[in-house]
């Protein structure tokens, strides 16, 4: 399976067509940035936690987006709520593990919320995904020379056990699924430099999955949306803070050109 | 009632003298680009939530901010706290029901806290003024033919209600109150795609109500500055990102010649 | 004591080689401009508050950094359990008394902390390190003629009860110790039109004690590294809006010469 300049771009004109509601329960740093970004490519952003309110938003919405960045219990019993319903509605669950590995905290309630939630994608970077599947990965085959590889393996492992799209992202971003590995290779190399670039790649992510019932695909024109943006942001960027100013721009700007030109998988 | 240059450009001169001091109980989202926001126009912004002091802050500033946009039950207690308080001291309090109708615990919540705290200002879009109106107007009027014109007819029930101004925001903004409805047609057609300027829009309220104890004038007066900082910022913006920084530059710059040119009511 | 171009820019390349760690108990309205300027300036931000993980998290940094913005006293008890495993682990603590003297919960939080804690810095503005002072400074000296002097003397006052370094920032920035003070003079006067450059100038405290155990001389070269990328910054500004995009490229940016060519003790 591949993905094209068509391809990509036939979702990103349906995003903006449609504006599906992307139901964000996500972390205080990234919350005016992603709802920004979804807003630039056409999406519908809102952010809920309240647990009286979480089933209803999640019950508007046409994906769920859950990121743990500033995890606390309060927030995690909404998510556990909020996935519940948007499982029994059969809309798309996004989950950024972020931090997994860094706390005993983090890693175990990513893992919970995948477990309980069947998500359509998760996404993180290597040693997220990596520390997901550390009590399942306990031997690494001698081929995982790199952490790059390790990650993979881990997330084909993550992608088997839980029937979903894993999204590994870094300089290149590895899109693992049950049948396939996508690899897109965009970007800027000061993205990393901007705080949250990799939670708005997991709303991106739910946006795509609103209206790509392939979540494969779905997420690999995310992926490939990301790091478009992030060149033609990187382009006139004097650092981090114009980056992420011209970022928004981008996505707001992104026509089908510059996909055909920029796209390299 | 008008407002015109002169009047605007008055309270903004009286603003930037007086660096009002604006507590705002907000969404997470928002938090800093309205606290960039009024600080760029001149206002001192605090943000404070925490039960055992929202009354002593509420008590220190000229003008009290409720936004629900991320509500949680914590945070609506502290809600009700401080609009006692700034109720009790007869200081101005400014309600955003961000995102009334999308679920019941916001449009409640809305409702309570209006009831509770009579605010000087309700600052919404049309479905949300509708929203907090629906229990009132079961029947609508015949000449009600548009969204707009049925925000309208909410928006007037509501200042009848609870003899407040009530400001819906749109591509021409009313200004209504109990005796008359003021129109304000400023504003760029990009500005919906940057988050949270309707939650800035009820914060320069708060910042002008501070300064100006005729409400429908402040409101306005808001509503006119909102307006034409986003049309100077959209002239030079690449889009959003640019948008939102250009806006909060223009809110600084913002001079009598500028409101004189661009101001349309 | 002094400091200099060439001892602050050998701190500026230490973090940009080691990249620490910081970890942020902060408040909502600076979360996303903080980290993006640690991440702009080299370090490595991470913000989280939950109780169950601040230990864990604390106990892998390299400095822990706490600031009471927008306090609650679920977000308290974190700050006292992160501060008790740094204390521990012996890594710096910041503390930030972000609205000391605002309100008796700030006065009262930001004194219990830093009996607590024992931090290695307080950044705060003259009032709010006055408000610190105030049981234990009744008497102000008749040398004391400006609020600038009282801070001083408060200043000392703390910096002697606590055996730390405390950085009172504003026009000229004084960086008070049982020894010795050291005076800044960089900055923009536009800075404090932008929210949080406060909150960014204690996280940049963080990441210099993290790499430098002369909390002074660490202090120090964050306050002219805060103040010089200020004054990069506004070169170009506009406004507000444009100064605070323009201070993370600086900070992004800064080389041995811009320090050279600016510094200002």
């Amino acid at each position: 399976m591949t993905i094209n300049a068509a391809s990509i771009f036939k979702d990103v004109e349906k995003i903006r067509k449609n504006a599906p509601l992307v139901h964000n329960i996500t972390n205080y740093v990234v919350m005016n940035t992603t709802a920004n970004a979804l807003l630039a490519l056409g999406a519908s952003p809102v952010m809920a936690h309240a647990l009286p309110e979480v089933e209803e938003m999640a019950g508007i919405a046409g994906a769920l987006v859950i990121n743990i960045g500033t995890l606390s219990d309060a927030w995690i019993e909404a998510m556990f709520k909020a996935a519940k319903t948007a499982k029994a509605r059969q809309i798309p669950i996004v989950i950024d593990p972020v931090g997994a590995g860094a706390t005993q905290y983090r890693t175990r309630t990513a893992r919970q919320l995948i477990q309980a939630s069947a998500p359509s994608i998760i996404r993180g970077n290597g040693s997220e995904i990596m520390a997901l599947c550390q009590q399942d990965q306990k031997t690494k085959g001698v081929d995982s020379t790199s952490a790059s590889d390790q990650a993979i393996d881990s997330a084909k492992a993550l992608a088997l056990e839980f029937g979903c799209v894993v999204c590994v992202t870094g300089e290149t971003d590895y899109i693992v699924s049950q049948k396939d590995i996508i690899q897109v290779k965009n970007g800027h190399a000061m993205m990393p430099r901007v705080t949250g670039l990799g939670c708005t790649a997991t709303a991106l992510c739910g946006a795509f999955a609103a209206i790509n019932p392939d979540y494969s695909r779905a997420a690999a024109h995310a992926m490939a949306v990301m790091g478009i943006a992030g060149e033609m942001a990187g382009e006139n960027a004097k650092g981090p803070g114009t980056l992420q100013v011209n970022f928004i721009d981008s996505l707001y700007q992104l026509s089908k050109t510059h996909i055909e030109e920029l796209f390299n998988a």
